[in-house]
């Protein structure tokens, strides 16, 4: 279907929200009367820029309290609607939205609407213009979607329909069957807006909170299932009020905006996108860093030993039963860093820049990514280099699409040769202790200011992830919010999390955690060869002490070496951190009987803790 | 009355909560658990840094969960109880907050609540701590604080009393009156919160829409007089959970709490503040410059004549009417700019730094200013300068308290020395023709980000200004807050406003409104006079076609010049605007028939104009 955006959805003037929806692939645009107002185009020169940019003006939005009003009142409002007729006329826009009344002069009583928009209609009809009419959730008296049809079809006019909100049926919680009862033609437009469930205030809910469909909680493409019945045959359009994207720069916010389109297409079944192909593992983690020796140390000691060494260039594999990371000492291609950097904090140190992941089809996963939007990253870095799949997420990170010790495809180990360290059987996990780290238990990423949901979008519909509760966690110096995208069977995690503010991503930085069988004896070995973990709060072993019973000197070994504990329903889970290198730390983690989670409950007394050892140490 | 306040209402460690408290004059604090666990200080180093500042342990808290369970649950909490009372005993704090339960355990059951309530203030006599049970707006059966109050008098135990929060009594509606119904000895603690009336889920609500006393629309003052009324000798304690003060700095956001804790008890009779002195109008606005010159032609543009030099220092006073502007190209002296350059924008080019405000007793305005904790500058800049009062506001501006043209007070007017421009009576309004300036209008002051509601609260208690209704205002990249403060006649209007975000305060510039008469000949003879009038778009001027009917020619004069209009129930509004210089503009503005406003209706206009110029000439 033909996909529109309002312009209220994006930020910056009118002429960067129409280069932003058209570069992201929309094919037209709601323009919003304020954003008109406040542009020095003329509305021909508007005109001219939409047509220049592939954009049709599906419609132009609001015209508020025009109806069900006295009848001196209701021909102040026609001069008015004349007015914007003739706007409308210069801009070449032929549907206007008329939201139910809001003004204490309306009274109630339909058949005074349905007249009074009648008349509206004859007048639009002169400038070949269709009226829209949608009840507004907190309409005076029409506030739902079957009241505004009720008045629309006795009104009876051709230039009358009406405008479905997928915010305003479903925020009120009505039934969206009902729509199927209203024929197709009669459906003027329809806007689409998800939202998180909040209770609270419908308008304040409206205005601020508002989100593209597959970021909220609402049933979007069930509603839309219902429209499609009637025959409909407009664009799906969004229409999103949210203080985060007004803040957020207007490329990446259309991109994501259209990516919800195509997954919410896709669900419904009227588009064709490559069929997802959900990883199966992580193939490795990659850091990038100008000195490899303080993250190399720590690895050593986390028991990790240096495989393999690039052909062709200075990245070093490192390796631990299932656990494989790349150490990469050049200079790093990052080309689609930008997000990373926002908060103005300069990208340097050492960082995770790309994610391998096993793939049962790196070219099908690759399809699927690029049909979503995602930029396809060239397949050989170098000539010699064995080709491979990738994309960047909207963070910045490569995500590859990798094939290992699968001869039938291209593998990038390949383009790595053995040191003397390595065994032939390397890719099997004969390295692996009971104490060892045996494979990635998750990748935690933090996602940039403003692009949480778009980050959880991304990796649930191109990856095919399931994305996981989102959960509050309180830093020392701010909320952070965290989720997790998961395959089924966890074979695959990342913990996306986001700070409150822009500022201080130090702290928040990336991190890899390892599984292990055994955390105690893990944490004691690495410690025992040199390493330093982070080290915990006396306080917070008395309190678990005084929230759970453990084995004799279970308690005692935690706190010796700053081991976290936490249970739900289905296990239990026991981690540690390293402290942190740059912009990376590590965790080890024994995960059993099923625990779900990643220890949130613990999240703030590790992120105070990290506050106190970044001043100690003065990073 | 004592004052206190929950470490949970500030931000950064527990140490830095505690000094923050401490420096804003507290005299005790709630330790909230989670602060305690993420500290690495043990419970008897936090007593002792406690003692050290001067800081009493009020509460420990909370402790949840407790009551109306089956029997062996409740053995298990009483386990933990006890492991709280010792960590409490080593802490030195002698009170426990015990919320209402939401466990799903839990049953509606009063008898078995105020025994087991009873066995656990049993455990804590021994311990030598009281109990204070508390009713949670949102716990699972009792969430009033009658029905909470009625379980402690039912148990009837010498150690367990109630605890009373404003926020859990009034955000349910609940009439405070009952409460002297308690008797004041059982009242163990009362904790304070204030919160925008907001229609939206209770515990969201609770947990990140607190505010300080003052700040929200609570009665938060009604409700102290019921509690004080039942003999209540305990403390006055600030429990804010919000979002923004997570972030903000904990100094100044203690000092904000503190003030608001002065300005409640001054409500409710029990302090004994200097009294409010209000400004009777606007003395001068001072304007820091390292280049005086582009300012000084737009004054010069605008009407304005240089009529007097400072004797000893780089300022001149230039004049039109009752405005006065001083022009400072010294090196200011801005001692309390921190706030300022929050964002991490450094202050630089032309800014105002300070208002001298018409006080009809200066030395009782500082006098009061400072028993509010404002900061008091030096009362002579220079020895030989007239001593001055003054006070630092939160954004660092510099308040002078004036006596302008009275012989018995010692006048800022003294210091300068007339230039040849200056008749004797340079201080009437002789100056003045038709067209021009007669006085400065209002001064619209950006706050930093994080500190609205504290320069509201300052300015409404500090100068006992009245604060009008908060509004929201569009802008291109973000939504601004603006709320304006005034005098009942509107003689010193100061318009208050705050980004959306830390960034971009180069166009969310200071700016000072000058009144005129007749602003479309202001606006001509400026523009004659080589002003440069900021350029507002055709499109509005449409939309104001379609909006309202004006008289023949009128609009097309507005056209011509710039110049937005606004109407009210009271009056009309004209306003137009310089470009920025600086970190500041000038706007002329005609206010007539009472018209109460700032034209907010024509910001995000303006702002995107602003926007557009800036890009323009590349500043």
């Amino acid at each position: 279907m033909r996909t529109s955006i309002a312009t209220v959805s994006l930020s910056g003037s009118l002429t960067e929200k129409l280069t932003a929806a058209s570069r992201a692939g929309f094919d037209g645009v709601e323009i919003f009367e304020n954003d008109l107002l406040a542009s020095p185009l003329t509305p021909e020169e508007i005109r001219v820029r939409c047509a220049d940019l592939g954009l049709t003006i599906d419609l132009y939005q609001p015209m508020r309290d025009i109806e069900a009003v006295p009848e001196d009142e209701f021909g102040r409002n026609l001069c008015r609607a004349r007015h914007k007729f003739e706007l409308m006329r210069r801009l070449g826009a032929d549907t206007v939205l008329v939201c139910s009344s809001v003004s204490p002069l309306a009274v109630d009583d339909d058949a005074l609407a349905a007249g009074q928009l009648s008349q509206l209609a004859d007048l639009a009809q002169e400038f070949g213009i269709r009226v829209a009419y949608e009840a507004l959730a907190w309409g005076r008296h029409v506030s739902t979607y079957d009241h505004a049809w009720h008045i629309v079809e006795t009104a009876d006019h051709p230039a009358l329909g009406t405008c479905l909100d997928s915010f305003h049926i479903l925020s009120r919680g009505s039934d969206p069957k009902g729509i199927e009862d209203i024929p197709g033609e009669k459906v003027f437009f329809l806007q689409l807006a998800d939202a998180p469930l909040l209770a609270m205030d419908v308008l304040q809910w409206s205005r601020h909170h508002r989100c593209f469909p597959g970021q909220g909680g609402f049933d979007v493409a069930g509603l839309v299932r219902h429209v499609l019945r009637t025959g409909y045959a407009g664009p799906l359009s969004l229409e999103v009020f949210n203080d985060v994207f007004r803040q957020a720069e207007a490329g990446p916010t259309a991109v994501d905006a259209h990516r919800s389109l195509l997954v919410l297409q896709e669900t419904v079944g009227m588009a064709g996108l490559p069929a997802p192909v959900v990883p199966t593992g992580v193939a490795f983690a990659e850091l990038v860093t100008a000195d490899a020796e303080p993250v190399t140390d720590v690895l050593g000691a986390l028991g990790f030993a240096r495989t393999a060494r690039h052909r062709s260039k200075p990245v070093d594999l490192w390796q631990q039963g299932d656990a494989r990371i790349l150490i990469n000492t050049g200079p790093a291609a990052q080309p689609h860093a930008r997000l990373r950097s926002s908060g103005g904090t300069p990208v340097d140190g050492t960082g995770l820049a790309a994610i391998g992941l096993e793939s049962p089809d790196p070219a099908g996963a690759a399809r699927r990514a690029e049909a979503l939007l995602a930029p396809v990253l060239p397949r050989r870095r170098a000539p010699e280099d064995a080709p491979l799949d990738a994309v960047a997420a909207p963070d910045g990170t490569e995500l590859f699409f990798c094939a290992t010790g699968r001869p039938e495809l291209p593998s990038w180990r390949a383009d790595f040769e053995n040191t003397e360290n390595t065994e032939n059987t390397v890719d099997s996990a004969d390295i692996t202790t009971d104490s060892g780290v045996t494979r990635i238990d998750h990748l935690a990423l933090v996602q940039p200011w403003h692009h949480f949901d778009e980050a959880t979008l991304f990796h649930r519909s191109v990856l095919g992830l399931s994305a996981q509760e989102s959960v509050d966690v309180a830093d020392p110096y701010g909320l952070l919010r965290s989720r997790a995208v998961t395959s089924a069977d966890g074979d695959v995690r990342i913990a996306l999390s986001v700070g409150a503010g822009p500022a201080d991503d130090t702290v928040h930085a990336q991190h890899i955690a390892f599984a292990t069988h055994d955390v105690v004896s893990a944490a004691r070995r690495f410690r025992e060869a040199g390493g330093l973990l982070l080290t915990m709060p006396a306080n917070y072993y008395d309190d678990l002490a005084a929230r759970f019973a453990f084995a004799e000197g279970e308690l005692e070994a935690y706190r010796e070496l700053g081991i976290l504990y936490d249970r739900d329903a289905y296990g239990e889970f026991r981690h540690c951190y390293t402290r942190t290198v740059g912009r990376v730390f590590f965790e080890l983690v024994q995960r059993d009987g099923g625990y779900r989670g990643y220890g949130a409950a613990n999240a703030p007394v590790r992120l105070a803790a990290q506050h106190i050892a970044r001043r100690l140490t003065g990073g």
